[in-house]
């Protein structure tokens, strides 16, 4: 059930590497300029710490990735798994780091730098080279992680498979009579279990149901509450995110039609997966089911987002995105209907697009769950 | 033995943005900009997350102090202790934080901001505010925390004494045949007891004492081992940071002697704090001692560093900072000799500046303890 995916290779940080410098010379870059975070670790495997001391890795379109690293962390960046596809020097204390990034940026060049780069380095680069001018990653290339390599997708199927064990476990615990703290708890554990670190759970029962602000709170559980499931966390590096509504003993008729209805959106939005569709295609096809069925005015909540390396990140599958589907892109498709002060349902899976459509990546039952 | 300290009041928050502003003026800058992270947090009790959302804290001389926070998390920064000293305004997504952010700028003022603040918020507000200009607090302003008011004085204290607590009880385990890490855990154990957070443990055994970078490993410690301890963390948002040495079993005539010169040290130092005394000079008088007992060439750690809201922050206590000491400053003052592949000392204390000269906030016994 907790079973490592293969570790990824030299090549395929490589590939991604080179991807990326592309994608930066396609919108007039003259290179991406990557501190240690999640993007650091996705391009060359180096899971360095932010700190005062400068690590910058510069991607040049048709040249050699380039890593800079304090002297003292150099042992560590060597040892990283995509060491090998980047040529590596160092700057030692005292020597300015700045100078030293300097031989590797054109002098006048237009860059893309990550949105939480420290201020202290983006001064000091600025400083060291004035005729440089600098753009956050999230403004000039929002996709520029939104097409996951077969390998990554391996990674998301295996999180998602893991998160699928977690909540078929968790389909046993009790209810009546529990709070939402301690359901979700219990949740929580249970995706540890399954190799899940950083880890969310949002437990939302009767009226908190209807709130998609709600999370967890205190309220007690019992006979005759719908609940909203949302979770998911990191497996090995990569996401899951689950949404599903279960029912405690017995739901109304009318619960049931709801549920069906967004049930039904959930698998339009699904089915409207595929290369060059734009996202708000599969964002409408979700909204329309609602609206047939008479529900418009509950279906406020947006379809969903991409899933990577974080459970939320570029493209967001809104009214408004007009970026085309990708093979390679994964995104949790859901859809949702809150009824203000009564209840609410939301369904949502991590999904990839493939050259053939859509591919779910979580797959538990859609069908409504009784819970004791 | 885990007393939670009086809160701090607005009127703390108030005098620590006044004297910060007015540290910034006599700097020449315009004013501050603070984004989440320790200094928002001291300076107006507001615990933000960094995010791609912009929240600002704006301190200019001789004007009310604003913070611009996103509506979303507008209630939050309203329910920080200092919010009554601040002029909260917003900004709602959909809008522009930066054009939100210009009218409580200069437009053509020189800020100090955060080193951590992230890229995407400082270009922002260069590409709103193109005549502004940004330095890193570190660089223009390090001592702006260097300064404690006399709350949080108290808050140091409160966490030295838990640390003092759990080193008394720490001395109680057992040591012999256990690995570094294992002891290790013992102590981190203790200082969560004690009510601390974000703990750090070092545990340097027999000649890994010797090695100043060591932290702890998987030695098994056995009679006749130096120890070096090194340990403390946050209790109520304020750092402890101890040093002690100590010995499994009976030590040699040599280890005494080599204990007895950091000791005399490490004592040289202390009394040498006292207000308008330049760093340096604390430092040069623990290197002196150590010097004259005929150990110079192993003396080659600095006496120490400030601590505050981090457990190491300006001034730093070397051969080259002038800084003179303030009252207020707390500082850890230790001294230590590493023998190369044989062993090592370390003691270290934190210690206030008073009008009187220093005032130990960790006061456990300096002797060399003989643990079984």
């Amino acid at each position: 059930m907790n079973d490592t995916p293969a570790p990824f290779t030299e090549e395929d940080y490589a590939n991604r590497m080179t991807l990326a410098a592309r994608e930066a010379a396609g919108t007039g870059l003259a290179g991406l300029l990557i501190t240690p975070g999640p993007d650091l670790v996705r391009l060359c495997g180096y899971r360095a710490t932010a700190t005062e001391r400068l690590t910058l890795l510069v991607l040049t379109p048709g040249s050699e990735p380039r890593l800079l690293v304090p002297a003292l962390e150099r042992p560590d960046a060597e040892a990283a798994p995509g060491a090998g596809a980047v040529r590596i020097s160092d700057w030692r204390d005292g020597q300015d780091p700045y100078a030293a990034a300097t031989g590797l940026l054109l002098p006048n060049g237009r860059y893309g730098v990550c949105d939480t780069t420290w201020a202290l380095h983006l001064l000091g680069l600025q400083e060291a080279l004035p005729l440089t001018a600098y753009r956050p990653l999230t403004v000039v290339l929002p996709m520029l992680r939104a097409v996951k390599d077969e390998h990554e997708v391996v990674r998301l199927a295996a999180a998602g498979a893991a998160a699928d064990a977690a909540y078929e476990e968790f389909l046993s615990v009790r209810f009546t009579g529990r709070r939402e703290t301690e359901v979700a708890a219990d949740l929580a554990r249970l995706l540890r279990e399954h190799g899940h670190r950083q880890v969310f759970t949002s437990v939302a029962s009767g009226r908190n149901s209807a709130d998609p602000q709600h999370g967890t709170g205190e309220r007690t559980l019992g006979k005759g509450d719908t609940v909203v499931l949302d979770f998911g966390g990191l497996k090995d590096g990569y996401a899951s995110h689950t949404s599903r509504t279960i029912h405690v003993g017995e739901p109304t008729r009318e619960e049931r039609t709801v549920h069906d209805v967004v049930r039904t959106a959930q698998q339009a939005a699904f089915d409207a997966v595929a290369p060059g569709v734009p996202c708000r295609d599969v964002d409408r096809r979700a909204r329309r089911v609602i609206e047939d069925a008479g529900y418009g005015e509950y279906a406020a909540e947006p379809t969903g987002h991409g899933v990577g390396i974080t459970a939320h990140e570029p493209p967001y599958v809104t009214e408004a995105e007009q970026t085309p589907l990708v093979p390679g892109m994964c995104l949790s498709i859901g859809a949702g209907m809150r009824l203000p002060g009564r209840f609410g349902v939301r369904i949502a899976d991590v999904v990839t697009c493939t050259a053939d459509g859509g591919q779910r990546l979580t797959a538990t039952d859609h069908a409504l769950a009784i819970v004791p």
